[in-house]
């Protein structure tokens, strides 16, 4: 079933209001009449499938709450991914998978050796095409909730972000140690509603000098199984397992 | 360290030669001289850090053979990825990724909903560029070998296929259902040295008659943690729960 996002002011106990770009996705691209079935989600409630009532020209459509679908899908701990600016689109990537595996937010970071910089008007339309990507990837994957897309930060501004459970730097320097911490003991730990922030690396990985920042900030540097894993595909793999630590 | 793949008629007990394409990447990519250090990857017996001895012109580069790396850093069960065929270069990206994480090789699968379709002559082109992408993605994870791809397959091909220890579906009807077998159940009960075979559905899913043939031919259908995954980003999923189970 179709689902759509739609925001607090447009609910009411029974009813769904929908008046977004989405009424045209409802109307001419889905070509749905009234009476069929569509899934809302509430920014706070979770979602509800409901039926279409009225179309109102291209201007609205009203819906009726069916049904709230009690079944959570979300990953039990909030997970904010600090992702290094990097070549391409590999920080849209990032975005997209991670939102569906689960993530809760998502930092860009200046690294030192990020080959891309964004200047200030840059940045914003940068975020701006990232939080989209992350509210696609949500309705994609089905769940209740978007995660949320912060400014770009620099490592000082990153390291002073508080109220975190868990300050994890994946330095894969530690993948060629073959002995370090490994997630397992720091995932065997975490409990639902904990939450994690997790620093991911460019393509050149960290450089010294951040490295030791991260640890002096009580960091915990770990590895990522025994193989050097590209910029975007480590936080798949961070994501995955603890989705399969905590959800299967 | 670079890393480079040579094939075993290429070694002697303390030198490797290397005649291949990699010669103009060591001279003039990399510009190394004689006495830098590389690693050379022998097809069955492991990664050696190497120097370099003598670079003959553009034709030969003569290595010595220093030490034998003895950390195993290949995942401990193969794992062959059915992929069935999507739009774009997500073949390529599963291909790319997969190997990172471990996979032992990759078939391509024409699925019934799979909206790609290649015919013979361009089956053999892609299956080339499918190669030359797990090479190069081995080589980056500094894995110690390279994944084979397999020709394209239809599903009887598939089902007919033997010897596999556990034999895997992942089907996104699964994951909307809430309960299934998950895959800790089995990953739980796989051994180093086992093998799997897993198949993984095109953007539209699997048909009804594809699932009820693999179930019949002993394939168990399983689900990928709550959320519905992109066809691309499921293989990925399943490797780092596996790698994760079985190597952290």
């Amino acid at each position: 079933m179709q689902r759509y996002f739609v925001e607090s002011l447009n609910w009411d106990q029974s009813h769904v209001y929908i008046n977004s770009d989405d009424v045209h996705h409802i109307v001419n691209v889905m070509r749905m009449v009234e009476g069929n079935k569509l899934i809302c989600v509430h920014p706070n409630e979770g979602a509800a499938v409901c039926s279409i009532l009225q179309i109102e020209g291209s201007e609205q459509v009203v819906c009726k709450i069916e049904e709230w679908i009690t079944q959570d899908i979300e990953l039990p701990v909030k997970v904010t991914v600090v992702q290094s600016l990097g070549k391409g689109d590999k920080v849209e990537q990032v975005v997209q998978k991670g939102t569906e595996l689960g993530a809760d937010s998502f930092i860009p970071f200046q690294a030192d050796r990020s080959v891309a910089k964004w200047d200030a008007k840059k940045s914003d339309k940068k975020i701006h095409r990232l939080e989209k990507i992350a509210k696609e990837a949500s309705e994609q994957s089905e769940r209740t909730s978007i995660p949320s897309v912060k400014k770009l930060m620099k490592i000082n501004e990153i390291v002073s972000l508080e109220g975190y459970d868990y300050k994890i730097l994946a330095y894969e320097g530690e993948a060629r140690n073959g002995y370090s911490e490994t997630i397992k003991i720091i995932f065997g730990k975490v409990k639902p509603g904990d939450s994690i922030i997790v620093v991911f690396g460019p393509e050149g990985g960290f450089s010294d000098k951040e490295v030791e920042t991260f640890l002096q900030s009580g960091f915990q540097s770990i590895r990522l199984g025994p193989r050097i894993l590209r910029m975007e595909t480590a936080p798949l793999y961070f994501l995955s397992a603890l989705s399969y630590q905590l959800e299967e």
